[in-house]
C-alpha cells in the first residue's frame, strides 16, 4: 500500500487557502483557524496564484508572511500543499518582459490579464519560474508540514508566438527526421500542400493550416509535450532539494486540451478539480459522467490512489446555472471521489474572496464570514467522516479487471475529422453509453489509453477507435488470442497514427482477421432518422430488438457469427452485431449505435459470463465501487444513492459496517447517502 | 411652468430635415415645404450629418446654404432645432488625422466607414468639433428660427486607443489616488493581479483584463464621463456665443453603453430616440416597455416635460421584421409620448434618402414624393391634434409619488457578474415586471437612480439593487425611517459600489435591519423548474399562492413577518415574502422571482393603500398618465387604448374632453385611440 | 448541333484523377487503368492541385510524369482534361512572394495554407500562372488525348490586400469617371460620407464601410470582374498555343460570392461541381434545388450542352450529415444532370486520398482499393449506360420557351438591402418556389438575368426583381408589348442598378404602365403571421383562396384588374394578384408571398394557356426534361422518378424507349428511375 501523502498517511480535508488576499485583516486570518479546526480540516493548499506576495518586485522574494501562515496551520494540525506560483505571473513582468505572455491563435499577443496566459517556450519565464521555485523549495522543502507540491495550477491553452513555432519545427524535425517523411505522414501531396522547407511549417490556426489533420493532431501533441517539459522543468529543482516531498498538478476532468496521460511519469500523485453539474438538467447522467472522470484520472495510474484537489462544496459560480447543493449532495459527491480511489476531499475555496471573477464561487465560509450555516455544515460533517473512514480507506486501491480504452489522442482526430456527422461526432456520448453499465452494475473499470498495459484485463471496450496508435493493433490481437473478451464498436481501425487511412480494408492492422469481418461503408443517420437491431442470437438478459440512431457499418462477414441484424433500410439484413472467436478469446462487433438499453443488457451479459459483478444487484441510480488494501486484503464496498430517497439493499451474510463496524446484513441507505461496508475477509 | 423651448413655447410637430441630400434638386425643395405646412410641422431638425457639406474643406467653412434653408422654413412658420455635425465626420478629415477615428475592442483602429465613430479623446477631432461649433453658433445663434441646440447624435461606444488608454490611467489615478487603493477596489490579490504601476492598467478588452469586474465597470463609468465631458466642451462655445438657446442630446432609449442619468447636468432639456416593436411577436410588453423608456427619460430631469426628438411614422427598417404601423398606431405612439411628458412628437425623418443604409426607414415623404399616401395622412392628422393640444399640455408636468430604483451601474455590475445565470440574470425583466402594475393601474412613476432625491416619494421599488452606492443603504434607511414604503426584492445589497461583497452578512450597509432579515443563500433555478409561493399573510386581492421562476433567496427573519412561504424543495417553509416595520415606514422583501400575477397583485394592494390610483379602472390594455399644468394646477388624464377595438370607460362626475371643450360621462375610446379629458378642478 | 469537346463527341465519363498522390505506388497507378475501364470510364482530369510537382523549384518544370500518365491513359482509351493548376500554389511561392497570398476581409494576410487563397492583383502570381500555362499549353496543347482545358479549380474568394485596393480604385474611376459621379450614385450624402480624394476608397470591410449598398456591390462587381479578368489572363497563354481546344472552368452552383453569367464570354463551355444533400431532411425539395441548379448553369449559354465536372458517386464528406447514397440514386442523380443538358458524368475524384481534409469525401475507388463494393458497381451501372445513350444524347439541346429572371446583381442587392426581413429577406426560396411548377409539369425553363436576350421567350417570370439595371425595365415592356405574358412578384422595381430609390412611383422605369398598378407600402409579416388571398376571378384549376405569408405589397390599381384580395388585415379587400393587358401581351402581378400551392396552380394555368405542358401528365416526385437534337429535330424526353417505388406512365402513341429502340405505350419506371423516350417524329 503506497499513499500519496507518505508524511501525513491520511484521507485529506481542506482547500485552496489564500490568506494573501486578507493580509490587511489579521482578524479573519485568526478566525479561519478556528474555523478550519471546526470544519475537521487537516491540510490547506497555499500559495497557488500569490507570485506577486512572494516575489514583489524582480529578484526580491518575500516568503516570510507565508511561513508564518504555513507555522501557525501547522501548529493547530494542519499540513499544507504548497504551490509553485506560475499559473499567474505579475504585472511587473509582463510589463519587462512582454514574451512571457501567449500569442493567440489568431496571431495576437494578448495583453497582462486573467492566468494561464504563460507562453510555455519563453527562455525568460521558464527561468523565473525555476528561481522562484528553487527559493521555495530551499525555504520549504524541510518543512514538516508540507506534504506535497502543488505544480502550478490547471495547465492548459497553447501559445503561438514565435518561440513556440521555432520549438515546433525542432520537435517536427525530430519526429519525422526528413521534410519527404513529414510530407508523407501528412499527406501534403494533397491541394499541393508539399513544404519544402521547415521553416514553412506553421501552428495551425486561424489565419493558417488546418485542413492537414495530422498537422492539426502534431500541434496539439506538441502542445501536450511542450507543457510536460513545462512541468518537468518548473519541478527540477524541486525534486532535486526536497525528492522525498511528492509533487503533482491539477488537471481537469476530461479537458481535451492536453493529453493527461502523458502526465504519468512526471507527476507522483494524479489529482484533478471537480465541478459536476449536479441537480442540472441533464442530472441523470452527471454521476456516470462524473465517475468516469473520477475512472480516468485514476488509470493514468491504474490501482493507485489519488486526490481530488479542488470541488465546490456549494454552487459553482461560472456554470450556466449556479444551483444550490441539495441538502446530503455535498456528502455524496465528496464520497463518490472516495469511492472511485481518492484519498482526499479538497475544495476550491476555503474562505470566498469580496471581488473578482470569482466572488460567487462555492467556498467553506462565505462573506457572512461565521459556521451558523448549511454550507459549513455540510462540510464539516465530510470532516468528520473523512476521519472516521482514513484509517480503513487511506491508501486503498481500486482494483480493475475491465477496461475501456479512451485515448485523446483518438478523441483529437475523430473530432476534427471531416465525415459522418461534422460539428459533432458522438463520440464521447458513445464512450458513456458503453461506461454506464458499469456505474449501473457496480463493476469497477479503468479507462486506459493505447500506451497502456492491457495484459491484466479480462474485458476490453473499444468504443469507435478510429485511430489506430501504438502498436494498439498488436496488442488488442494479443488481448484477445491469449483470451481475452473484446468489444469494438463501429468506425474503428480507420486510420493509423498519421491520420492516414488504410488501404485494402478496415478495420486495419489485422483487426478484420480478429473481428471476423470487414466493413465497406459506414452510414450516417440524420438527428431524426431510426433503424433497428434485431436480436438473432440472444446473450441472457437481452431484448428481441433495439433502436439504433447515428452510425450504421455495412460489413462483411468472415469467420464472424451475426448476433443482430439491420432491421430496415437499404442493408436490412445485413449483421448489426457480430462475435468472432479468436484464439482463446473472443471478439464483438457493435456495427452501429445502439440506444443505451443496449449497452447495458449486452455488456450486462458479458458481465455475468466474466463474473465481473458485485455480489449485490443494484437498485435504479444506486452505484458501488470497491477499494482494497494491498497488504491486507481487506475489501470495502462502497455504496452511493443518488436518489433522493432512502432505499434498502439485501448484502450476503457477513458483512461489517466499517464505519460502525458492526454487522449490517440489510443496508439502508438515505437519499444522496453513502455507506462503506465490507464483506467477511477470507 | 418651464418649457422645453421657451422662444416657441409649443407642442413641436416635425423631424429630422436632410436637404443636404437633395441640393441638386431644387423642385423638391420647395415641394418639401408644401408638405411640411400640409403636414402641419412646426420645427425642423438640420445639419445633423452635414459636416461634409459644412465645412467641405478643412477650415473652409460653407454655411448659406444652410441659412437659405433655415431662412425659407422659418418664413413658411418651421423653427429649427440646429444640429452640431460631430456625430459623423468627413472623409477629409479622416484621411489627415486618423487618431480621430476609434480604436475598438480589439485593438484595430477602423477605417473611414459608418458613423460614431470617433475618439472621445483625440485633441484634433476635439478642436475641429469646437472651431465648427463656435462658427454654427456665431453664424445662427442670433437667428430668430433657431429653438434649440441639437448636440451631436446618439452619443455612444467607446475607443480603446493610447490616447484614450492615457486618459483613463488619469481618470483611474484621480479616483484612486494611490496603486494600493485600487489594488484593494480592484480585489487584485486574486489571481495574483496587483497591479505595481498605474502603467500597467489599460481597458478591459477581448486581448486583455475582463475578470477584474470593477476595471470593466470603471472602464464603463469612464466611457461615460468621456462622453459628458465631450459633450461639455462641445456645448461649450454655445452656451457662450448664445446662452439663451437650450441645448439637448438626443438619446437611445435603455442603451447600456452609457449611463444616461450623468447628462442631467449638461442637458437644458432631454430628448430621445424612440422605436419601439409596434405589432410585434412580444406585442403585450411592447407598450409597457416603451412606457418605462419614457419615465426612465424623464425621470432623470423628474417631472419636467422632455422631446422626443426621433420616431418613425411607419416601418423602422433596421428592426428583425419591418412591420408597418396599423392605422391608428401611429397617432397612438406619438400621443403616448405627450402622455409621459413629452412636448413633441419628432420624426426620423422628414423624407426618405434615395440609398444607404437607412433608405427605406419610414419617413413622411415617401419616394412616391407626395401627400396621398396612408402614412402622410397619419402624420397630418397627428400635427392638427398636437395643435388642438398645445394651449393645455405645452410645458406641464408629470407627477409622481412613486419611483422605481433602476441604476445603471447597477445594471452593468449584474450583467458582468459571474454567478446564478450566466449569460443573462433576467434583471431587466424583473424591472420590467415590477414596472407593468403602474401602467395597467395608470399610476405615475420615476424610475431614479441611486444618486437620486428620493425624499418627495411615497413608494419606492428596488428591484434586484445588488450593487449599493451612493449612500443608498442609508438613503433607503431614512426613506422607510420617515414613513416610506419600500419594496426590496432578492440579491439586493450584495457589493458595495466597488464591487467588493459585504461581509458579515447581506443585504448590507444596515439593510438586515431596516428589513429584519438576513440572507444567507440564493438558489439559481434553471429554466424549466418552479416552485410556489404559498400567501400566508394575504393583502386585499393577493391570490393564495403565485409560481416562483429563476431565484429563490434562503432567509433569516429578525423583526421581519413572513407573508408568504416557500411551498416545495429543501427550502419549503421558508419566508417568500415578507413585511417589516422600521421607524415611520414600512419595508417588505420579495425574496423570489415570481409570475407576473404577483407583481400586479401585490403592489395592486400597495397603490390601494398609499392611494395611488387614478379615479377611474382601467380595462386591459388601457392606460392612463396624468400630466399637470403646475401654473393652475390643471390636470390632464390621458387615456391610451392598446387594443385594437374600441373600449368605453365610466368617468367621475364634471369631467370634461380637453380637445373639445365639452362635458363627458362615458368615456369612449377607439381601437388604438386616445382621449385626453380633464377633472372638474377643484 | 454544337459538342462541348469536339475532339472526342461523347458523353463523358470519369473524374478527377490525382496520381501525383501515388508516384510512389506503381502498382496503384497500373491498377488505376483496369479499374477504369471496368467503370466505363473515357475520360480523367488531371493536374488540378498539382503545381508542387509541376514546378518543385521556382522555374524548374517537370511535366514527365504528367506526361507518362497521360500516354498511359489514352493508350487505354481514356481522354485528358488537362487543369492549370492556379487553385492551388506551391509553399516556396508563398514564401518567396509573401503577396500571392489573400488578405481577409479583417485586413489580416493568411498564411500559407488550405487551398484558393490567392490575390487576385499580385503580379507575381499572375506572371507565375503565366509562365506555367504556356509552359503547359506548349507541352500537351497538342497531344491527341487533351480534349479540355480545365482553367484553375472553383473560383471564390476576394482579396483586400493593398494592390487590390489599387485595383479597386482604378475600377472605380473607369467606372466613374468623376468623384461627383461615385457620390451620386453612392448616395454619400447621407452621414456625411461625401468621397473628397478618390484614395479615400477602401473594398467594404468588417473594419470599414458596410453601409454604403452600392459600395458594397460595387465590391461583388470589382471581385467578379477580377476574377473573370484573372481567368482572361491565365487562358491567354492556352488559347494563343492551341487554339482549338475548349477551355472551361468548374463553377459552384448557386454560389453567390461571384456573378457567373459575366464568364460566358470567356468560357467554351461551362461546368460545374454538383453536391446536392440527397436524402437530407429536406428531401422534397433537394431534386428541385439541383434542377434549378443545373438549369441557372446552362442557361449562362441558353439552350447549349454542358459538362457536369464533378459529384460524388457516394457521401460527400464535408456535409453536415454523410449519408450514403442509397441504391440508384448514383444512377438518377447522374442521368438529372443529362437529362438537364449535361454532356458528361464526372467525379470527385476517381480514388480516395490516404490522409487531408477530403479522405472520407465519395469517390469511385475506396480505401479497400477493389471493385467488389456497392459504389463501384453503382458507378459502372451508369458507365454503360451513358455508352448507350452517347449517340443519342450527345450534343443535343435543351430548348425552353420559358425563362425566370434570376440576376446575381439583383440577389446581392437584396441579401444586403435593411428592411422587410432582416438576416433574410426569403428570395431564393421565393425564386425556388417559382420554379418548382416547372419542374414538377416537365416544362423546361431557363434561369436567365438581367443582361441576357428575352426576345425568345413566350414566359417570363420575375420574382422580386427589387433592382432593376442592364435597361431591364424598357425590355420587359417591349416583352409584353411584342405578346410575352410577364409574371412580376412584390418589391420588384424599387432601386436601379446604383441601388438608388425610384422617385415618383414604384415599380419603376415605366413598369407602373406596364403592370397598370402602383405599390406604396409594403408590410413585412412575422414568421407566425398569416393572411389570405382569395380567389375573385379564378384562371383555370385555381383554389378558392391561398395562405400568404412574409410579404404584403399595398397597391392601387390604374388599368389592371384584380385577380384575387387580401382577406384580412387593415388592407382586406385590396388587390393580391392582378392582371394587365399591354400591347399583345400580358403582365401578371403577385402582390404577396403564398403557400406553394399557388405556384403550382397559377403557373400552371399558364403553361395550359401558353402550351407550354409535355403530352404525358406527370405523378408527385417525376419529372421529365426534354432535349433536341437541333440537326434532326429529334426530341428526347428524359423522365425521371425521385420516388423510392416505381411509377406507371401512360405514352401517347409512337413513342420510342431510346436505349432499346423498340416502342413503348406504357412507362414504368422503378423506383429512383430513369427512363429515355422518344416520340414519334413528325
Amino acid at each position: 500500500m503506497k499513499h500519496t501523502t507518505p508524511k501525513f498517511p491520511a484521507l485529506l480535508h481542506g482547500g485552496d487557502y489564500n490568506p494573501g488576499q486578507w493580509l490587511d485583516r489579521p482578524d479573519i486570518l485568526e478566525q479561519d483557524i478556528v474555523l478550519m479546526k471546526e470544519a475537521g480540516c487537516n491540510v490547506m493548499s497555499l500559495g497557488i496564484f500569490d507570485w506577486i506576495r512572494l516575489e514583489p518586485q524582480e529578484g526580491r522574494y518575500d516568503f516570510d508572511w507565508l511561513e508564518a501562515i504555513i507555522d501557525r496551520l501547522y501548529a493547530n494540525g494542519i499540513y499544507t500543499v504548497l504551490a509553485t506560483p506560475s499559473g499567474a505571473r505579475p504585472s511587473w513582468m509582463a510589463q519587462k518582459y512582454p514574451e512571457v505572455l501567449r500569442v493567440g491563435n489568431d496571431g495576437e499577443r494578448i495583453l497582462f490579464s486573467g492566468r494561464h496566459n504563460h507562453c510555455l517556450s519563453s527562455p525568460v519565464y521558464r527561468k523565473k519560474v525555476h528561481d522562484i521555485n528553487t527559493a521555495l523549495a530551499k525555504r520549504f522543502g524541510a518543512h514538516p508540514a508540507v506534504i506535497l507540491w502543488h505544480i502550478s495550477n490547471e495547465y492548459g491553452g497553447e501559445c503561438h508566438c514565435e518561440l513556440c513555432q521555432e520549438n515546433f519545427r525542432k520537435w517536427l524535425k525530430k519526429k519525422y527526421k526528413t521534410l519527404d517523411a513529414l510530407n508523407r505522414a501528412y499527406w501534403s501531396a494533397f491541394w499541393s500542400h508539399t513544404y519544402t522547407d521547415w521553416s514553412q511549417l506553421h501552428s495551425s490556426s486561424e489565419h493558417g493550416e488546418h485542413s492537414i489533420h495530422n498537422l492539426v493532431l502534431d500541434w496539439k501533441r506538441f502542445t501536450t509535450d511542450m507543457t510536460v517539459d513545462f512541468m518537468k522543468a518548473e519541478a527540477a529543482p524541486i525534486r532535486e532539494i526536497c525528492p522525498d516531498i511528492p509533487v503533482t498538478t491539477n488537471m481537469m476532468e476530461l479537458y481535451s486540451g492536453l493529453n493527461y496521460y502523458k502526465f504519468k511519469d512526471i507527476c507522483d500523485v494524479l489529482s484533478w478539480d471537480n465541478y459536476p453539474l449536479w441537480h442540472s438538467e441533464g442530472e441523470n447522467s452527471v454521476p456516470i459522467h462524473t465517475a468516469m472522470a473520477h475512472d480516468m484520472i485514476r488509470s493514468i495510474h491504474p490501482g493507485k490512489p489519488w486526490l481530488m484537489m479542488e470541488s465546490s462544496p456549494s454552487a459553482t459560480n461560472w456554470q450556466p446555472v449556479c444551483k444550490l447543493r441539495r441538502p446530503g449532495m455535498h456528502m455524496l459527491a465528496s464520497l463518490q471521489a472516495v469511492a472511485h480511489g481518492s484519498d482526499s476531499v479538497q475544495y476550491f475555496q476555503w474562505r470566498k474572496g469580496r471581488g473578482g471573477s470569482e466572488k460567487f464561487h462555492g467556498a467553506v465560509v462565505d462573506h457572512y464570514g461565521k459556521s451558523d450555516t448549511r454550507v459549513f455544515r455540510e462540510v464539516s460533517a465530510v470532516g468528520s467522516r473523512l476521519k472516521n473512514l482514513s484509517p480503513s480507506l487511506c491508501g486503498t486501491e481500486y482494483p480493475a479487471k475491465a477496461a475501456i480504452l479512451y485515448d485523446v489522442e483518438n478523441r483529437w482526430a475523430i473530432e476534427q475529422m471531416q465525415g459522418l456527422h461534422n460539428g459533432n461526432q458522438g463520440y464521447m456520448e458513445e464512450l458513456e453509453a458503453f461506461y454506464a453499465p458499469f456505474f449501473h452494475r457496480g463493476v469497477n473499470v479503468d479507462l486506459v489509453d493505447m500506451e497502456s498495459d492491457l495484459s491484466g484485463y479480462e474485458l476490453l471496450i473499444a468504443p469507435m477507435l478510429y485511430m489506430f496508435r501504438a502498436g494498439i493493433g498488436e496488442k488488442l490481437r494479443r488481448f484477445v488470442k491469449e483470451g481475452g473478451t473484446l468489444v469494438m464498436s463501429c468506425f474503428s481501425g480507420i486510420v493509423d497514427e498519421n491520420d492516414l487511412c488504410y488501404l485494402g480494408g478496415m478495420p486495419g492492422e489485422g483487426m478484420m482477421e480478429v473481428l471476423g469481418l470487414r466493413s465497406e461503408e459506414t452510414d450516417a443517420l440524420y438527428p431524426q432518422d431510426r433503424n433497428t437491431a434485431l436480436i438473432t442470437h440472444s446473450l441472457p438478459g437481452m431484448k428481441p430488438s433495439y433502436e439504433i440512431h447515428s452510425l450504421c457499418d455495412l460489413i462483411h462477414l468472415s469467420t464472424a457469427k451475426p448476433l443482430a441484424e439491420y432491421g430496415k433500410d437499404f442493408y436490412a439484413g445485413l449483421p448489426a452485431l457480430t462475435a468472432n472467436t479468436f484464439g482463446k478469446g473472443k471478439a464483438y462487433y457493435v456495427a452501429c449505435r445502439m440506444e443505451s438499453a443496449f449497452y447495458e443488457d449486452f455488456l450486462g451479459a458479458l458481465f455475468q459470463e466474466l463474473s465481473l459483478l458485485p455480489p449485490v444487484s443494484l437498485p435504479e441510480k444506486v452505484t458501488v465501487n470497491t477499494r482494497i488494501n494491498s497488504d491486507t486484503g481487506a475489501a470495502y464496498y462502497i455504496f452511493q444513492n443518488f436518489n433522493s430517497f432512502p432505499i434498502l439493499l439485501d448484502l450476503p451474510e457477513g458483512w461489517t459496517d466499517t464505519e460502525t463496524n458492526t454487522p449490517v446484513s440489510q443496508l439502508s441507505i438515505e437519499g444522496y447517502g453513502v455507506r462503506v461496508v465490507s464483506p467477511s475477509q477470507c
